[in-house]
Order: C-alpha cells, then sequence, then structure tokens
C-alpha cells in the first residue's frame, strides 16, 4: 500500500482538525506536528495519535527526508515563507487561505511552486460542501442556462475576538474571501469589476481597527452576469451559508444545513432548528473531503481542485473590494494591484 | 350607508381590476369610466357592471358633480396633469405608480393635492401583500432589532414587449420602483445613496431602447442599513417576489405564494409547484385590500397609507439608480436632481 | 342574462357563508331567507343584501314560485323532510352534510330527488380546496400509479360546545365524515371496510354523550389500497388538514395553508406561521368554489360535482366507523346498516 | 487506556459497517471476525483492517480469552444459541434485530444474559438517529404535552430479494419491528393492541411467501394514546422515514433526510433531492452513535440504552400484529403468545 507521510505546521483548531481527518485515510501517516507553542499538551495530543515527532521548528519537517507533503495551519503571515521553503524542500504542500494578504508575496509563492513542481492545495473547504457542490453541478450541467444573477449569503454566529479582528486582514481578506472563491466556483467566470460597501453595525472595535462587520459587495463577471455578496459577522440565530444562482432556464438555490429536521408546533409557535451552529459543524464533511481529494492528487498525481491562482484570484478580488470600500467607487479586479501601489491606501 | 362615487380614468387591465375589487365594496358606486378607446367593448363591460358612464374625455369624470374620487388608471404620462385637474376640481385620488417620470412633475403633482386638501394614494400594491406586511410588522415590533441588511429579489416571469419597453422609462423607473418603495417600506429608513449595476442578457432589445433587463442595486439607507436589490425580467420558472431583513437580533423572511402546496415524489424527482404566475395571481388580495383601505380612508378622513410623498421618494430612488448605472459610481438620492439637470444624460 | 332565485333556509354561519357567496356571482339573486329564529337581526342582516322577504317559516321558500334552487343549512335534523319538500316542488337542492345520521332516511331522501329530476350537491367544501383538488388529479393523471396507502390527518383547533357535541351524531359522522369523503375523492376507489379505534383524551364531556376526541380509522378500499385517517377534536397549534397518496410510482402530499410566508430566525428559534386557524380561514376560496359551480350546474343543466350518492356513500362509511369503534373489530361498510338493524347499538 | 476487545460474528454487510465503525473509536481493538463462509476475500479485508484472526467457527470468538464483547451480526436464526454461548462465557454482546423470531427462545436468550450478568444491547439503529431523537426528547421534555397519536411512516426503496423474503419472518419481524421499537421509543408508553391489515400490491412473490408487501398497523398504547404505523417495501422515490407525535400541546414531526438542499426551479419544475436512498446512507451517523454508546457502556459500566427487554417488546407487538393480520380483528400484545400456541397459525 502506498503511504503518504505528512507534516503539519499550526497546530491550532484547524491543524488538529485536518490531522484527524488525515488520520482517519488508510494511506496516510502523520509523521511530526509542529507549533511555536508546542509543549506537554500537544505532546499529550500527539502522542494519542501516535505522531512520532512534536517540535517548534518547522524546519525540522521540511526538511524531514520522509516528510511527502506538508500542512501549513499557522497563522497567515507565516504561509509565504513556509510554502516557498516546502517548495523548495520538494514537498507537496496544503495551505489554509489566504495565502497572504499581499498579492505580490503571493505571486511570489506561486512562483516558487511552480519551480519546484510540487503541488499546493489552498484550504477553501467551502468547495467540497455537498450544498455548493451540488450548485456548481446543476450550472455545469446548464440546468439553468446562463448564469445572470449570483447571490451568496455568508454570515457568521458571533464575532471574533478583538485579538483576531486586530490581524485578520479585514472583513473582505478574512471573510468574504471564500465567498469570493465561491463566487467563482460557482459562476464559472472570473470576476472582473466589484463595488463594495460596509458599515459597522455590531461591534465600534470593528471601526478601532479600520474594519467593518456588515458588508454588501456586488460583482460584475467576465461572461456579463451580475453578482452581490452580503456578510455579517454576527448572526444571532446562527452560521448562515447560502448560494443562489439565477440564469436563463432557472434558478438553483442551496440554503443551510439543520441538525435535525424536526418541526415543533404549540399553541404559541411552529419551531424549527436553528443553522449548524459555525463552520466546524457545517463543514465537518467538507473538510474530510478536501483532506481526501489532496490525497488522492497525491497517491495519482491528478491535479488539485483548488489550486495557488485560485487563491491568488480571490486574494485580488478581497484587494480590490477593499479597495472600493475606501475609495467609494467600483474598482476592476486588474486595477486593484496598481491602485494600491499608487497610492497611501 | 354612506356611498363614495368614483369615476376611473382608464380602462386598461389594472383600471378594470380597480373597478371590480371597487364593485365588492358595498359602500362604492361606480358612476363612469373613461377610456382614450372606449367603444363598445368597454361598454359592454361597463353596462354588465351598470357603470352608466362611458366617455373618451376624462374631464367629464373630473368635472362630474357626484363623482368623490378618481381612479387615475391611464398611461404615466397621463398622471400629472389628471392629478391635478382632479385636486383642482377637489376629487380624492388614487393614482398608479409611478406619479411621473420627472420629480420636478410629480412635485408639482403633489403640491396641487396639497393645495386642494385631497387624499391621494398610489398604487404600491405590494404594500398590501400579507408576506410584506408580514416583514414591516415583524421589523417594526423590534423581533429582529436594528435592520442591517434587507434583500429583495424581484423578478418577472416574462419580459414586456418591446411597445412597451420603449415608454416604461426603464427598468428602474418601471419595474424596481416597487423594490424600492419596499426597501423603506419594511426598513423603516430612507435611502441615502444607491449603486446600480446592469446588463442585457435576455434580449438585445432592451439595449436598444437604452435599458437593460437585468440589475442590482445596492442601497444605503439613512439608519447605517445595507441593502440589496436584484431584478430580472425574466424568471422562467415564474414570479420570484422575496424579501429579507437581517437585523441585530435575528431575521425575517418571505418567500413566493404557490398555487397549492403539493409535493410529488416519483423515481425521477421531489416536484412541487411553482410560484403564483404574475403580478395579478400574486397580488390578487394585495389590490383587493389596497381599494378597501383607500375607500375606508375617504369614509372616515384618515390620512392614505401610501402618499404623494412616498411616490416621489420611491421615484427619487429611481432616478439616483438610472443614473448611477449611466454613471458607473454610486449616486446619492439627494444629488440626483441636481445631477440630472446639470448633465445631458 | 339567466338568473337564479335563491332561497336560503337556515341563517347561521354556514348559510351567511354561502349568502354572501351567491351575493358575489352576477347570475344570482337571493330572493329569500328562513330560520326558525329569524327576527330583527337577520331582518338587518337581509336587508344589507337586498333580499326581500326574512321568514321563520320555511315553507315560504319552498313553495315561493320564483325560487329556483334551496339552500339548505339548517340543523342536520331537518335535511331530510325539506330535500324531500323541496324535491317535491321542484327546487334544485344545496344542502350541507351530512343529509341525515339514519341511512335509512338518508335514502328515502335522495329517492325523492331522483324521482322528481331536481339536482342535489352536497357540501362537502374540501372537494373544491387547492390542495385536495391537486391530489385528485395528480392521482388522476396517474403519475403516482396505483394508490397503495391513502393518509388523511384531520385535527380542528378547538372541541366545539358541549351543546354541538350532544347534537353532533359523534365525531365518525360529524367530522370524520369530511374525510370519508376525502378518502373517496383521492383514492377513486370505494370503501370496503373500517376499523376504528377512538379515545377520550381531551375532555371527558365527550365520554359523557357516548363520543371519543380523538380517533384513528384504518380503511381498506375496493381496489386494494390501504387508508388512514387520523382525527383530534383538538390541536393547540391550529386547523391541521393534511393528505397523502402514496402509489407504485410516488406519492403525493399536500400541508396546511398559512397566513403567510415569514420566517423569523432570532437566537431562541426559527419560527414560522402557524396554519389558518379553521375551517372559516382555510376554506374560504372553496366555499366560494363549490357554490359557483353549484350555479354553473344550474346554468348550463350540468351534473353536480357532488351529489347524494356521496353523500350517502360518506355516511355509510361513518356508520361503519361507529360499529367498528364500539364492537372492536373492522367492519365492512356492506354490512354497517344490517348490523345496526340487527343490534341495539 | 482501557481498551476493549472486540470479536465479530457474522461479515455480511451489516457485520463490516460495525467493524469500520469500530475501528474509528480509539479504545477499541477488533481481535477477530467469524463468518461461514470466511475465505480469502474476508481476509484480505481483515488483513487491511489489521484484524489478526478469521475464522469459520464462531466458537473460536466467544472462547477467545482476550475478548470482551461479541458483535453478532449472523443470521436471525443463529442469534438465540450464540447469544446463550457468548452470555455463558461472560462476553458482552451487541445483537442485530430481531433477537429472534420465537418468543420463548427471546426469553431463553435473556434468561441467559441476565444470568450471566453480561450487557446486552439490541441493533436498534434508528434511535440513535438525530431526527428521531429529537422526537424523543421534545415528547421527554414535555413540550408537546400528553401524547394523543403517534404517526410512523417506513417505507424501503426497494423489496428485497426473494431468497430474504422467504427467511425474513414476514413484514412485521422484519421490517415494521424497527416501527414497534420506534413508537415505544418516542410514546414513552407500551403497547396493548394491535389491530394490522396488510395487502399485496408491488410483487405477488409476497403473497408466494405468505407475506405481505403494504401494510398499515394501528396501535394503542397503555397510556391512551393511539398510534399509527404505515409500511411499504416500495418507495420509489426512496426510503421514507418520518414520524409525528401529536398530544395535548402541539405535535413534533420529522421528516427525511437529504443529499443536499439544492432546489432547481426551472420554466418546467421546482425539484429538490430525493430522500437519501436507503438504511446505509440515512443511518450512517446512527450506526456509528450505536457502537460508540455501546462501547462507553462497557468502559464505564453503563446500562446500555437498548436492551434484551426493548427486543423482547418488539417482538411481542410484531407477533400480535402478524396474528392480527391473519386472524382479522385487534389482538392484544398480552394475549398474542397464548393465541400463537393455541392456533395452528
Amino acid at each position: 500500500m502506498k503511504t503518504i507521510q505528512i507534516g503539519i505546521i499550526g497546530a491550532g483548531r484547524i491543524g488538529k482538525i485536518h490531522a484527524d481527518n488525515l488520520l482517519r485515510l488508510p494511506q496516510v501517516n502523520i509523521v511530526a506536528v509542529s507549533d511555536l507553542f508546542a509543549g506537554p499538551e500537544l505532546e499529550a495530543w500527539a502522542a494519542a495519535r501516535q505522531i512520532g515527532l512534536v517540535t517548534k521548528d518547522s524546519k525540522e519537517l521540511i526538511e524531514h527526508p520522509e516528510i511527502d507533503a506538508i500542512f501549513i495551519c499557522s497563522s497567515t503571515d507565516t504561509h509565504v515563507p513556509l510554502i516557498q521553503q516546502a517548495a523548495e524542500a520538494g514537498k507537496h504542500i496544503f495551505c489554509e487561505k489566504p495565502i497572504s494578504m499581499d498579492i505580490t508575496q503571493t505571486e511570489a509563492a506561486i512562483a516558487a511552486v511552480n519551480k519546484a513542481g510540487v503541488k499546493l492545495q489552498i484550504g477553501f473547504n467551502r468547495r467540497f460542501d455537498h450544498n455548493f457542490k451540488r450548485v456548481r453541478e446543476v450550472v455545469q450541467e446548464g440546468t439553468i442556462g446562463n448564469p445572470h444573477i449570483i447571490k451568496i449569503t455568508s454570515r457568521d454566529p458571533n464575532p471574533p475576538h478583538e485579538d483576531y479582528i486586530k490581524v485578520s486582514g479585514g472583513i473582505f481578506m478574512d471573510m468574504m474571501i471564500h465567498d469570493f472563491d465561491m463566487a467563482r466556483f460557482v459562476a464559472g467566470s472570473e470576476v472582473e469589476e466589484v463595488y463594495a460597501q460596509g458599515n459597522v453595525l455590531i461591534n465600534p472595535v470593528f471601526a478601532e481597527h479600520g474594519d467593518v462587520d456588515t458588508a454588501i459587495v456586488t460583482l460584475r463577471f467576465e461572461n456579463g452576469a451580475l453578482g452581490v455578496i452580503d456578510n455579517s459577522r454576527q448572526a444571532v440565530y446562527g452560521y448562515d451559508q447560502r448560494v443562489e444562482v439565477f440564469g436563463s432556464k432557472g434558478s438553483v438555490a442551496v440554503t443551510n444545513d439543520h441538525p435535525n429536521t424536526a418541526v415543533v408546533s404549540t399553541a404559541d409557535a411552529i419551531v424549527s432548528e436553528k443553522p449548524l451552529h459555525f463552520f466546524l459543524e457545517r463543514y465537518q464533511a467538507a473538510y474530510m473531503e478536501e483532506t481526501q481529494i489532496f490525497i488522492d492528487c497525491l497517491l495519482n498525481d491528478k491535479a488539485v481542485p483548488v489550486d495557488g491562482h485560485d487563491g491568488m484570484q480571490a486574494e485580488r478580488i478581497a484587494l480590490a473590494a477593499k479597495l472600493s470600500s475606501r475609495l467609494g467607487r467600483p474598482v476592476k479586479v486588474s486595477e486593484a494591484l496598481a491602485l494600491l501601489q499608487q497610492s497611501a491606501l
């Protein structure tokens, strides 16, 4: 049996999810895990999973001769150097989104990957969700004709902590980037122009860090379709993740998943369940599937389904949205980088 | 029993609907109907309803001493002079939307109404729809807290004929004006700024007349809320009329009405009914209710629920949207009229 | 214009509903109304509707030379003699369900109708409901193949008053009789055998009158299909009226109607509207349609869609259910009458 | 870390599912698997899972000194002797349903378990389904008051092969037994009496083996509630598994699970997904959970959630239903065994 040897850099929540998913795959072995804050707790966690090496130093993993692929689950600012090092070491890479908050850096990382000829998959987990996959399928089968209007709703149940807000890169780069990728995924076309509006309606802490907590972004696609994404950092009823594509021959819409189908009818009300609370619950199966597919791509030398280019395109749209929001006018994706460089923005 | 005597100007489809609804009210008598194309067919129609006077001349109605109120159901370009004449004659007025396509004219009409002290109700029928009324109620009761995001979907099953497209005033003034009114109705706040994008994706005939058939407009409200409206001239599955208001304490969403609740499950598919086909089916009860309430306002000297100011506000937003679409930038509602006058737009 | 002249016997709630529905039809004139308790109130009601004659004596209506058709809306015990008298007088008849609680009497009434050659329509209003009509259509079109299982849920929001319980004839004859008719309507086959179980779970007052408040009845149809009906006198969440037909090629199911489609999502719950409260709300359009169709049958000499035979079949099933419930065993519909006569039941 | 050593008897589809679920639990080790038809295929399957011992002889497992618990996944006729042997050997037992088709035998098996003081869990997997668990919770929390009506729909997508039909024990013992357990589970009360009707509407092969393919059974519970279960061996649209409990304060209803939430709207139809196809898809998580809970009961010496008594009660109801169906009359659960013994049934 062919076996893939894995090293995981960054043992936070998402790193641990990937680890446990990887351990469910018979062809995979996790050789090592590194984390800046490695200590007895992480060692116990690793021991329970028979992961032999725990270290603070990511280089130990990258240089480890037995490791075939690196999962980069550390903070966003570390992604680019780690991708570059891993690529140079000839390791395949799974990297969480975004690659970076600086498109020039992202380009450099992708160049390193291309030069080394390794695989790089970006963690746009939602592409592997049963609902969104079905939307894309229906669109690609032509059932709804040419897409005219794409609508994406994406609202978190709770805002992140202030510590995270500070370094998040802002709502467009941190949260809506998933929706920019989703827009490309379901529309089957590139985004040409965006117009972004945001506001601080939930918590003034967002304003203190130059961010917004509520945003609507309209999109114009190369194929002429129009799109709109709405984001909120706080939907009190739970994680709200819906997509609709409307086209010349009809529409396809998907809504939230729920813990069960119970409807309770009383003299007061007809009550159904709230959506699955947050991404860990909603995308549990999607996380499993993205991992499985990445491993399958390594085993069978296939192209990964979400690559560095996809990561960069989403970042470019996010940058255009950020600039649009600040400039108060629509911004072409193609002009975003130049605009950024020209201005003090 | 107090009785209201009515004259109807314009006996097209909507004029006839209002007539039949009025005839179901015991306190109402229709005295006369006028139409530029009055002839034997209209006479037969009127005779079957015991409407005594049929004429081509709207003045006969306006000057008729027994008539208390005029329903203006003729083409949009006739609304302003008819409102002015009816107001001067001391008649109450029910006028179809929009009052006009020229805000200066609309202001003049409203001034005439105010001077005469008559009532003027505008035919924003959707405010009387069971679903949208409930959205407003839920918002006003505070159940969902402060509105943050307002989403309105409004798609027609079929595009209008080219003859209509030519004179419609364009998608923003003709079709989306209903949604602009709806936005104000459910948000409980005025629209401050709009950004409109449109495209011709259904039929090039729209482009020939300087119009679009698909549009997305984002809104910024005075209370800080953000909004988005999407319009299509052709939803092949039927009339699509949905509203969602998302706020600090939750959301309220309404969807389409259907001819029945049947779900048919076979080896091929799980199939449910398409939405009620178009506005006549969907808003049948709403048309009845707007009429009933107008008559009630006359009988009991109450303020009408949708007045000239409401009509004008929707037109101002529509104008701003039209300008935004042409200028490719967001436009403040307050600057729209000046912008129009400055430019050759 | 051909005109049908109507007399209404019994001016309770249902008689008044029929009257107002009839008044909406241009070809109909209500000549007279009779009620045992006619007085100033009824006279005012009639005057407001321009009904000329108000009387305590139903004979005045039956013998009235101008009246074409009689609506019998008085208490069940009066139905048979009134049908007989009306038939002998050559009047067409619309009669509320059930014709009687005694099948021999019902047969006599139907015989009188047949002899006189007049039309008799029974007030099984649910056959005209948009949902149930669709179920029948889907079954008759063959979409679901041969029916195998028919399920009917029928629950009232509140139990009737004790005064009514006393004379109602019991749950099977008073309430479930609608469902027995529905079963025949959607299955397209006669009921051969029933097994009925009931219990008193809501209010002991039902037991005091030899009745039950909760019942489940299984049906075996001539075409081999099986069915089940469940009834409750008290569904605290509102009127619950659902039907499902399952067959060799699929199933069709209809559920309740609601006042609007609003879904309110908060931190507490996802809440939708309760069903339309009771039969007046739920079957408003169905009442209108059954009246309209009856008048159309008179105007165009068509066979009525629900005739005396339908009335009698439902009563026979109800009798079999009543006997089954008491005997604790399944009862064939064909043996019910003989069983009743043999026993002291 | 405490570890449970497992032996699996019967390596058919369900045995393999349990094995794979067990392997996902860190505290579990599968020592051995036995199957009458063990051969190279099973050996390969076992090797891939690092299961050391593969044998045709179940005794090797039962007598294996390291094994703590036995999963009995072999054919129904082997259950009782295997339970007895395993109990005598001091092994804990997980046994698929039904324990047997002979209540006297089932009693003997349970007696052996009780004598040995081992744990016995019966594979009523549906109790662990997210939907049905929620129904029970809502009932037990008192939200819907006292249960009045329990409705269970359970329809398979395809009939089994004739080979299986021959030995299945009939629809009541093989298929509806799950629903009898569900009825007890959600009602929180024992079934007192049943009335069963069946028919052969799908395939005459059922009649050839004295079985039916379509059945409706009504239930009377000790607490006065009434219930109804409908079964079909062939729902062409997929596995149909729904439960509703209606009570004095309201109702709770659960419906099917679907592969995704997509709704596709075209000019032809509004189409949603068919239910998850069959039990493997629908109850995947439930199978995992019943295994996990069984292991937890062993690790922490807790009482199992579905024990031998539950298995026997369901069998007794199934027997009563079978007798009722043949005798054409209601049968008390308490009289079923005596009835069977008295008669040649």
